[in-house]
């Protein structure tokens, strides 16, 4: 049987979204079929207006409604403290622990080789000229990419060139630091892995 | 952090899906900030028109393009055979099948007294009055809802109403069956619960 152009057609929509498979793209469609024409606007309003109402900060490329944004426009925050992510989710996990009063910096991705990726497809630049340029008074940078080959070569790279750049401007290096690697929270020792007990030894802290 | 408001609302649409927690509709949501946005206008286009282009065939109330839907009318399939469904996927999965030649009636629904979900609410009116006109020629009817308390429900009113419409206009009566219950294939009886088990056993068919 042909299912039906204009179903077939948000089946397909959806199928595209990751972790979305054939079957949930099919039950999710299925089941907007009962929802309200209202509610399928509001839906498709969202969608389209993701990106058109959206901008990038231009200091720190987070998404945000107004530029800068709301963090970078924060005079009670310290913006001598800057924490470098992959994704603007990283932000918000951040922000909802509610523990750093600093601001950020977002790369959108982090060096990929195998994908073709490479220092100048994500914001390093950016980060390097917020550095480079001594008025904006940056002091610390805490180096938050994710705990994979992408993330630790990323770190790596933003490491190297800013030792470079402090020494061929001669300029007054500033703390680099990367976010602490170890155990989570609530985790079992028993199932931890290699790579992870050995950073928790290496990280250990006196107490 | 406050989220920015165009992120925020197609957050809230995406967690209003079923099977769609906050974490995901988050995660699916940071994912569309990198696609094109002429994807997002096609997403967005396939959401609104989903119902717009649609309607119920007055027939068998599936959802079609066309009225009447694709399968009746289609003069090669046997009308005078009706399998009753809760929902137009139950279709999606019988044609994939194959084995049924026969056409439809779709319920949009099974009757859930916990729900307020009453035998008016669902198509069942619609079913009786295709049977009660004896110049659709039908013959037999496949209640195949599901075999869940609602289904077999509504499997029961189905048939007890029907047989009151044969005695209350002297019509003569049709073949009323329900789909076969048991072992599906691939299963292990190990596993099986009794009522499975019990429904097998009295569907047993003879070599």
């Amino acid at each position: 049987m042909k299912i039906a152009k204009p179903i077939q057609s948000l089946i397909e929509s959806f199928s595209k979204l990751p972790g979305v498979g054939p079957k949930s793209a099919q039950r999710l469609t299925y089941y907007l079929l009962h929802v309200p024409q209202s509610q399928l606007d509001d839906f498709a309003e969202s969608v389209s207006r993701l990106k058109k109402d959206t901008v990038l900060c231009s200091v720190c490329k987070n998404v945000s409604e107004t530029d800068p944004c709301p963090i970078c426009g924060d005079t009670t925050r310290d913006h001598s403290t800057v924490m470098v992510v992959e994704q603007p989710l990283d932000i918000v996990a951040f922000e909802r622990s509610g523990k750093f009063k600093g601001v950020y910096h977002v790369l959108h991705g982090a060096i990929n080789p195998l994908d073709n990726i490479g220092p100048d497809e994500i914001y390093t630049e950016e980060l390097l000229n917020r550095i480079r340029n001594q008025e904006s008074g940056i002091r610390e940078l805490i180096i938050s990419t994710n705990p994979t080959m992408e993330g630790e070569a990323t770190s790596m790279y933003i490491n190297k060139k800013l030792k470079e750049l402090f020494v061929a401007n001669s300029q007054k290096p500033i703390v680099i630091s990367r976010l602490g690697m170890g155990i989570p929270t609530g985790a079992d020792l028993e199932y931890a892995d290699d790579v992870t007990l050995t950073q928790a030894l290496e990280g250990r802290r006196e107490l």
